[in-house]
Parts: structure tokens; C-alpha cells; sequence
């Protein structure tokens, strides 16, 4: 399948939105942006055997290519409007690519997002995508806004994925299956995101794992963070396939989890419970930001604990 | 360097725009798109060996990964704004990042576009951008505007980075030099881009070779185009250094040039000649937009002409 096939092969299948003016085809896209609206933009690579097992399914890297990106733009309380994809293949298997739009297009049509453009090259497999999203203006959630005795919130479940890689080194049966479909098809929290604007006062998505990602927004605010270490929240597959040290570890610093963590002033509890209701997506506070720096564990009788491995300490953002 | 170190060494470097609400260091960049202009978005990627030699230097990987992307731009008529930069690199080596930016943000600053975002990952060298630039509503060239009976107009010289590759397999002594810098460092037609909405009919950048690109152009507007090869500029270098048949071959077929190839009524020619003169760019008309479908070349007394090989078959746009 020749390059062109290939472009026709995503142009055919690609939803439109009533505000692109020019889509897949030309030199470059052309939308419109509501003069209402800021735009954020961000960009993320998925590499084979980096960010994804070689093992794969081709529909799962695809989708798992895109939510990444929704996640960050949710991350900015952001509404997804297009994304681009640049995708390096070695293979023109046509089976391979459409098992790979199945993922990409699926979770894009979910969240109203379009694809507009892109480039395809023969190369190494990896995938970047640009996803561009809008928010009103000056509403857009950042790292630098956390205040001194904010609550610290997470999203659904920490510390599937971390969990699903290491049962890929050294298998265990039952909930496996459960904890690899959290590091495959992440779901990116949207419209949580959607909903924090004008509630949380900082926001990031947990990619590098919470210890690094929180720690981002530690060091953007001029802070520190207390983290009741018990109060972290696992999934029913975590806690029946690890032991508490083991799981500990996954939820305080395994990386993409991909839900959100946004700290908020404690008067906003009870919308945030509010919210939680609203979105069917679990909300726990785990701690507090405070004066100092880093971030610091807490067992339930007030003694430190910190996780082995502060993060992730790999080469992708 | 791990990854933050990398990431902070791009943030130092990156050059503001007061239309930059929130650069590089959160989940996302925020900026501001005016009221009075729509968006244009493009991709590309370049990947080791595949769209550059695997000697090329660090600052000519930087510039040329960012050029081929200004280069749509331009071929859309618009004004550059924002960027961002997915950089896989197999090395951490500070040096080499340094170098590369000095190419990729030394064209930056050139053309006043702001790296506002991005991603760096471990892998092999592959780079990819997304760059966003500005036009009034519904003035961006497109591919599919051409008329019958537009000339055909090719900016600069064609060849010379078809030539340069040439080269390198089998190296011929004095004009080298002048055409590997063609290759490595390609000056995207920005400055001529701006001038031709409402002057040109249709635009596209000759990245994939002449016959390719202006073949797009056909297709997008249900046209054929009659081409006078003897018409198609050559630079001083590439007329020294090969014969009429090869040359030929390099200028109607070679890809990488990325100059403009835009069609236009007769009734613009003054116009057109002036914008060459404002510019410093050369213009030349190579033809004539006609009824049918394809590009087929002509010789000075009406005989047929076609290249060997009908423009790059690789896999990239």
C-alpha cells in the first residue's frame, strides 16, 4: 500500500466537525476557532517498546495514541476539537492500519474530536499525535495555581498499569486481564476535566505517576504536598493481585494511569462530590497541599512513607 | 540528561509571542487565535535515513524538520505562529541537543514562530512537528482551486536536493557542496506564501518532486497540466554538474525542493512579477493549467516528455 492509499485509507474513514474549513488532503488543515475561546495545544509520542508492549494489538495503540493526548487536554479542563497524526509504520499491511484507526477513530468519535491531518512515513513504529482542544478564556487549569491548604484529589484508580507491566515480567492469574486493559485503553478523563474549571485550582494528568506528576505541580506552585499514603485509591484487581508494599509502590509511582490529580480549596468539597456524582467517574481526596517542597507520604499513624522509585524516571513526559 | 533536564534546556531557549497564554512546561501550551483569522494546522516527520542521510548534521536535522513544516504553510498562504517539537532522540548527549536546536529555533526566530509545546522520548531519530499558522477567513490556497487556463509558476530552482542525494551515492567534485546545502537547509517559501492569497488560484510545496505535487493539484481540481520542461529553473550548480537528461529528470521528479508550485490567471503576470521582485524570489511560468487529468511534460517543439519516474513513490508526504 503506497503512501497515498494510505492517507486516502484515513481521509475515508476520519469524522468531520462543521468548524474545519479544509481537512486531510491539502498541504495543511484549516479551522476555525470561536472567538470565545482560547486553544490549547499538546503533543505527545508513543514509541514501540517505550510507551506500549510490542505485544500490542494494533487497535489498542492507536487508541491508547489519542488518549493520551485527550488526557492531557482534560488535564487542562480543555474541550477536544482536532488532533493530528503523524504515524511511523514499518509495515503497509492494511489489516494493520485499520485495526489501528478502529482504536484511533473509535475513542476520537467518543470524545467529538477530528482527525484533520498528518503525515505517514515508513520508519520505526511510532506514533505522534497533536490534539488541539478549547477553553474559555484564562480558564484553562495549570500546574502553577495550587494554593497552601488546598485538598489534593485523584481520579477513579491508581496503579493498574504499573501493576498490568509487572505482571508482563512475572505473571499472576485472575486480575490481569482487568489491569492490562487499563495500561491498553486508558480512558481519559474528559469530562471530569471539563467540569474543573473555576473549582480546581491546578490540574495534571497522572502519566509519570503521582509522586512525579503531583511533584510537577509542587514545584510550579512553590509548594509541597502531604499524601495520606492509605487513602490512595486501587482498583478491586490490584488489591487481590498485590500484596500492600507492592501495591503502595504501583500507586505512588507507576505511571500511566492517565487520571487526573487537582488540588482545590476545601469550601469545594461538596461540589467536587457533586461532580463525582455527575460524572460517574470516583473522586478521593488523598492530602493537602502545604508550605515547603516535594511530596510527602503519610502512613495513617503520621509516619513518612515514600515509594521506592519517585516516578518514573524515564525519557517521556 | 534525563528528560526534565531536556525539557528545560528546550523551555530556556524557546522565544516568547504575547499571543502565548501558557508555553512549554504544563500538560499543554495555551494561546490566543485572533478573531479575524482561521488556523491552519500541519504535520510532518522526519525520520533518520528515510528523509534525511544518517550523516547529516545536528542543526540541519533541527532547521530542516522545521522548515518542511513552514513550508506547507506557505504553501497555504499563511503567516506562521506556533510549533510544536516530538523529538525521539536514541541519545541524551547535550551537545547534540544543543546543536539541533540551534538549527530548529535559529529558523524559528527567522520566521517568528513560537515552540510552544511538545514531547521527548527515547527511540530512534525521528522528528515530528506540528506548526500552526494564520490567514484571513477563506484566503488560504488550497490544492483544489486551480482553473483551465492558469499558468503554472514554480518558485526558486527544482532539482538541486534530488541532485545532492545523487551525490552522495556518486560523488562528482565542485558544485556538491551548494547542492547539499539545498538539501539540508530548504528555505520555505514563507515570505512568497504571504503574498499569493487572492493572487493564486492554487498552491502546494514541492516536497515529493514536481510531476507528484503538481499531479495533487491536478487531482484536487479536475484538471491536467501541460508543462514546457525546457521552462523548469536550474540552479548554476546543478547545470554544471549534470547533463540535460539527468537534470531533467532531478527537476521534474526529484523531491525535497520545497519550493511553491501555485497556478494563476495570464491576468496576474505583472502582479506576479512584481511580488518576484519584492521578494528576491525568482518566479518562472512552467506551464499551463488545460482540460484532462495529469501532468505531461512537452518539449520546445510540442513533443512529449515524461520523467522516468513520476515523482517520489517513497512513503511520506
Amino acid at each position: 500500500m503506497a503512501e497515498f492509499d494510505l492517507i486516502a485509507r484515513i481521509r475515508q474513514r476520519a469524522t468531520a466537525r462543521p468548524d474545519v474549513v479544509l481537512g486531510i488532503g491539502d498541504d495543511a488543515a484549516v479551522v476555525q476557532v470561536p472567538a470565545d475561546r482560547q486553544l490549547v495545544i499538546c503533543a505527545d509520542t508513543l514509541n514501540a517498546g517505550v510507551h506500549f508492549p510490542l505485544d500490542t494489538a494494533p487497535a489498542d495503540i492507536g487508541w491508547k495514541a489519542l488518549a493520551v493526548n485527550l488526557s492531557d487536554l482534560a488535564a487542562m479542563g480543555a474541550q477536544p476539537a482536532w488532533c493530528t497524526l503523524s504515524l511511523s509504520t514499518p509495515t503497509d499491511d492494511p489489516e494493520w492500519v485499520d485495526a489501528f484507526l478502529d482504536g484511533f477513530l473509535g475513542l476520537a468519535e467518543h470524545h467529538g474530536i477530528a482527525l484533520i491531518g498528518g503525515d505517514t512515513t515508513r520508519g520505526p513504529l511510532s506514533i505522534s499525535v497533536t490534539a488541539h482542544g478549547l477553553v474559555e478564556p484564562d480558564r484553562a487549569l495549570r500546574r502553577d495555581g495550587a494554593q497552601a491548604g488546598d485538598d489534593v484529589w485523584v481520579s477513579g484508580t491508581l496503579g493498574d498499569a504499573a501493576a498490568a507491566l509487572a505482571l508482563l515480567a512475572a505473571p499472576v492469574s485472575g486480575a490481569a486481564i482487568d489491569l492490562r486493559a487499563r495500561l491498553d485503553r486508558p480512558d481519559p478523563r474528559v469530562a471530569l476535566g471539563l467540569q474543573l474549571p473555576g473549582v480546581a485550582n491546578a490540574a495534571v494528568d497522572i502519566s509519570d505517576g503521582l509522586w512525579a506528576d503531583l511533584g510537577h505541580v509542587c514545584r510550579a506552585s512553590g509548594l509541597g504536598a502531604a499524601v495520606r499514603i492509605a487513602a490512595l485509591p486501587g482498583s478491586p484487581g490490584l488489591l487481590q493481585a498485590f500484596d500492600v508494599t507492592r501495591r503502595r509502590e504501583f500507586q505512588a509511582a507507576g505511571g500511566d494511569d492517565y487520571e487526573l490529580c487537582f488540588t482545590a480549596h476545601e469550601g469545594r468539597r461538596a461540589q467536587i462530590d457533586l461532580i463525582a456524582a455527575r460524572t460517574g467517574i470516583a473522586l478521593t481526596r488523598i492530602g493537602r497541599m502545604l508550605g515547603g517542597e516535594g511530596v510527602q507520604g503519610l502512613e495513617a499513624d503520621g509516619s513518612p512513607w515514600q515509594p521506592a522509585r519517585a516516578g518514573w524516571v524515564h525519557f517521556s513526559d
